[in-house]
């Protein structure tokens, strides 16, 4: 028994976008606890060149979109990233969510030697489909996730290690 | 064409750690440059209660380590969490990285269901391997290399996203 392109994609991003909502459950319930704005919540950055946690959430949703669309050959949905509001990140979470749930298995059957050709940061980058998923986007992915996480951690959201990978496994 | 359990563990580990490898390079560069502390830089943290770059590196380690045996049935090395330089965390990475050369694909064949307990901050989990790889060792790998980067990134180190994605793919 093996994993598809399907098997390690999807079904991660699903899962990785649940865990994203969760954090963001968690940081606001703070900031209303403490008194700290929304806006300066997701407006937090790491970095002053790094994006706010604002475009991390824009940029999870824009992996997993991305990704799915391009493994899939198919074309995906424009999200104009245009979020200022933590209900409005939400709302973008659930769209691309809405999204990966009409990307079937069978759309990316027989994908993997499919050349994929992406322009980040006007960087030209040529994979091959099975090494897009492994080497970029699933990397790039999680990179998002985590930056999020710190983020919060960073403006003191009290969060633990399993709060990020919770659905992981069912405790047993 | 589909994947294995190796094809989707061992050669992303190699890869991150490399990854990581280079992050820190570019980060004792820039300390060097600006006359910051070795000791300071590698324990830079984005939250008093998170862990240090220090324990990013071993952690990333440690998933990489834990994740590859634990999928081959086989005992793992034993590293004690002992780094106090620079040196020392890059020299955790090559003992990884050697490691992780000695996995096999061949050991992790027909694996994909048996079943994995672990054991993280004292709560009991279980998964079977193809989840155990997809849903846990490889978010919680991902996770340590990202905030790496975001304690260096937070500390001044000037770093781009294909520092962290770099090795994804030869530029067209």
């Amino acid at each position: 028994m093996s994993f598809s392109l399907y098997d390690i994609s999807v079904p991660a991003f699903s899962r990785g976008l649940d865990t994203l909502s969760h954090l963001l459950d968690k940081g606001a319930a703070y900031a209303d606890e403490q008194g700290i704005d929304h806006a300066q919540l997701i407006g937090g950055r790491l970095a002053p060149d790094m994006y706010s946690l604002i475009g991390q959430v824009q940029s999870a949703s824009d992996a997993a979109k991305f990704g799915a669309a391009r493994l899939a050959g198919i074309a995906p949905p424009s999200f104009p990233d245009d979020e200022t509001t933590l209900d409005e990140l939400r709302a973008r979470i659930a769209k691309t969510q809405e999204f990966l749930r009409s990307v079937t298995p069978e759309s990316m059957d027989g994908q993997e030697e499919r050349e994929i050709v992406i322009r980040p940061g006007g960087r030209e980058l040529k994979f091959v489909a099975r090494d897009y998923i492994r080497g970029f986007v699933l990397p790039n992915f999680y990179f998002h996730l985590s930056t999020a996480y710190g983020i919060l951690r960073h403006q003191g959201v009290p969060l633990g290690k399993l709060d990020y990978l919770r659905g992981a496994a069912s405790p047993a």
